[in-house]
């Protein structure tokens, strides 16, 4: 059947496609550790700009994985990706020797942690270009987008990852499968890198202004990410840098995650969208000085960011 | 004798010069716009940490340079380096056949127009390394340093400038001649560029924060700097990076010229300090990525400043 689902960090993504999922049919639990209690009552209020409201009741509401009923086909983890998380005990108690294990999450080169952990299931990478605020607790706002792109590690896409992409494609959002989706994570990173941490730095900027004024150095910048994944055996388009430059400025004015993050007074996905890529650079001989000053000065930010806090200012 | 002086821009540091020089007997003129009233009928109010406090009674009070009556030996411009700061304009009324202009201000590459606007005067460039504040108008508050590094251009150090270095070393202060002053702007250059931007760029980290967490950023901002000096013939001590760096480590953590505009949301030194290293590194084909970056990522917060401002936030 593969139809038992089990959310793991069912936030503004994790609870959007747990409640897609729901929609076609599948059987949807969710670990959710901040709203446990509403959800729990409640379930999840869903306001789709493009697919319409509803409500999304899953059939578990957990506190942990250990408390999963039964035996997922699916495992996905859509946790922020911040310093600390530890994403295989989160998983871990509810993984069985079927489930696949699918992380829709940011960030380069984070596969290997839960392909070494978990050897004998499949893992599956997935990449979502989505649009959507927790706006209060069990209120999730889908704004724009929602494309998904799932791949199996170390390439492919399996018959079990089809089935999961027919049932996203079923519940009205685009969803396709990548047989290198490794490739699709450094294509996702090479507008992650530039636009990120630029619009963190120079104070709420969003896209449109960022590139604007500084092209150059969005352009310098996609050039080493371009260069890194290359090295690391995964090329990109040989027009991706132009074609995203372009498409950045068809789009509106738009707040990047990082910003909304930064605004919000929430960890920023540093280390997995410019420290991983910094290292990668290092191991395979790129040089990368303009993703190096974002990444040392991210880490000033944030340093600046936990000083305040921890003064109670 | 030698001995009339005209502070162009009397503010922190300029009144605290044309204050030294006057109590050593000098006739010191100010150009004071902002608090022209007040020091036309009290004067300035200095209060040093290392030499004291007194009342600093200019001969004349002026609003613009044309006003000043007499000969001026030397014509001292004191103001901030700011976009659109018209230097030729606020002087040029006051500068006779006889006078030495002498700019005390920040950043590099900027003589040049001095130099062509008066091409039979001498021009001398001076570098301060002060900490004082403008605490309220007309009172100078000197917290710390106070050195002066004085050099004709393009070189040498005539027998009238060595005139007005005893006068300040008569002050009180160290005051020293340089031969090469150009070289003198590259070895501040080499400390301003990586602490200046990176104090605003992180949020407002002080100096001893910046270095202890991206040494390896710091050290790879002075090395570009080292390599731009020496490109334009003015090659820097080998050992001045290390000394930098371990001087920098005994300093107290400090808050750098640029961090205290920033906070008092006044307009910052970014185009003598940062956009003019960038762009005399790309006349003389020397690769700048880390600078380019600060200097990108300081016009982008400076760009949002301005929106912010103008929303009347």
């Amino acid at each position: 059947m593969n139809n038992k689902v089990l959310i793991v960090g069912a936030g503004a993504i994790g609870a959007f496609y747990g409640a897609l999922l729901a929609k076609v049919g599948a059987d949807v639990a969710v670990v959710c550790r901040s709203d446990y209690e509403l959800v729990k009552e409640h379930g999840f209020q869903i306001n789709s700009h493009d697919l319409g409201s509803w409500q999304f009741t899953p059939s578990q509401v957990l506190k942990k994985a250990s408390e999963y009923q039964g035996k997922a086909d699916y495992v996905i983890l859509c946790t922020k990706m911040i310093e600390g998380l530890d994403r295989i005990s989160l998983i871990a108690d509810a993984v069985n020797e079927r489930s696949s294990i699918v992380f829709i999450q940011n960030g380069v080169d984070t596969e290997q942690e839960l392909i070494d952990a978990f050897p004998h299931n499949e893992v599956v990478s997935g990449l979502a270009f989505i649009c959507s605020n927790r706006l209060q607790p069990g209120v999730i706002s889908h704004l724009a987008y929602g494309k998904l792109s799932l791949g199996n590690l170390p390439g492919g896409v399996s018959e079990k990852t089809r089935h999961l992409i027919n049932l996203f494609q079923r519940s009205g959002i685009e969803c396709i499968g990548m047989e290198d989706i490794i490739t699709g994570r450094w294509i996702k990173c090479i507008w992650n890198a530039p636009f990120n941490p630029l619009s963190v730095l120079s104070g709420g900027l969003a896209t449109e202004a960022i590139l604007k004024n500084q092209e150059e150095l969005v352009r310098s910048i996609m050039q080493e990410v371009f260069e890194i994944a290359s090295a690391t055996g995964h090329p990109l388009p040989e027009d991706i840098i132009e074609t995203n430059i372009a498409n950045t400025y068809t789009m509106p004015p738009y707040k990047t995650s990082m910003l909304l993050d930064f605004e919000s007074n929430k960890a920023m996905e540093t280390e997995v969208i410019l420290g991983n890529t910094v290292r990668t650079a290092e191991r395979h001989k790129v040089a990368c000085p303009h993703l190096k000053t974002l990444y040392a000065l991210m880490k000033l930010r944030e340093m600046q960011i936990e000083l305040v806090n921890s003064n109670g200012e």
